[in-house]
């Protein structure tokens, strides 16, 4: 029963998603990243756009306009009303057996069971924008502005929902540098931890 | 050539000391934790326990006070001549051959070093806490109280001597929570990523 659920946080380009996937595939247990989003659309009646960027970014701009954009005169937002959908899809795939769940707070939603072992998956902003041009293609700004957006909006949301700080050491059981260690060999180690 | 050497970071009580000495056990290669010391004192004619405390920790107060503490005239501090010295022998260590370093900011001085793992190993207050009972017996403070001050005063060295967050994930190839894990899965890992 160790270690049923694993859950993953990750920079974004550091291919976390990608050893998600792969410890899934390897293990024989679903992985839920796309599919969690559709889950979650299905639940809430958001579109899937919706969920992709609000269930797991703070909006553009300052931290104090994204904690107070969108909000009612009882101060809840649609973001809000996401979250809590979220939070309950996530804890209803976690009782329904093992898997992999890739972002979203996972880590922060499931930190209470036993059987969940929580990862953070970072590498260097060079390798990253390497293979954000290679997976997403180019764009008009560059990628390492690309990256630390994406990242300063990741952090935010986490720190909001969760009042933690996303990426600290002590919120995970283990993390891996990726662009140092390789995919093939952080798949091996979670794997061997399952 | 792939990771010779493993430098280990550590909270205070979570056996990562342990970890370190083990991995070098498994792997056959010398482990430097206390050796290191004796090395130090060797060249710098420090005593042992001057090293043990000044070459890990910032001094007992506030951060301005301890920066300040022990300088003359131009600025230098005995803590400073430390540091040149403790850098060298660790440089040197690593030029020799394959080792595990504990501690002493080593994931730092070597980490222009293309062979060498920089690992970091941490553990909730309260497992930690029942180690350091257990390790180091009753003291007049509470364990929780010697860990934060431990903990807080090597952090501190670290930034000031480094520049640099210590336990920041980004500085590590790989972080694992001892507590969660266990030690012994922890030496396996790191054995098998040598």
């Amino acid at each position: 029963m160790k270690n049923r659920i694993i859950t993953i946080s990750r920079e974004f380009g550091s291919g976390g998603r990608t050893v998600g996937r792969e410890v899934a595939a390897k293990l024989g247990i679903p992985c839920y990243d796309h599919e969690l989003i559709d889950k979650i659309a299905e639940e809430s009646g958001f579109t899937r756009e919706y969920i992709a960027e609000r269930g797991e970014y703070a909006s553009h701009g300052s931290w104090l306009a994204s904690a107070l954009s969108d909000r009612d005169y009882y101060g809840h937002s649609n973001q809000d009303e996401l979250w809590k959908f979220q939070r309950k899809v996530i804890l209803e795939l976690a009782e329904k057996g093992p898997c992999v769940i890739v972002g979203r707070c996972a880590d922060y939603i499931l930190k209470d069971k036993q059987d969940c072992l929580s990862v953070f998956i970072h590498s260097d902003l060079e390798k990253r924008a390497q293979r954000i041009v290679e997976q997403y293609g180019e764009r008009p700004e560059t990628p390492q502005k690309r990256l630390k957006d994406k990242d300063k909006r990741r952090a935010a949301y986490y720190q909001f929902y969760t009042e933690r700080k996303w990426g600290a050491v002590q919120n995970y059981d283990i993390t891996l540098n990726s662009g140092s260690l390789g995919i093939e060999k952080c798949v091996e180690i979670l794997a061997s931890l399952y």
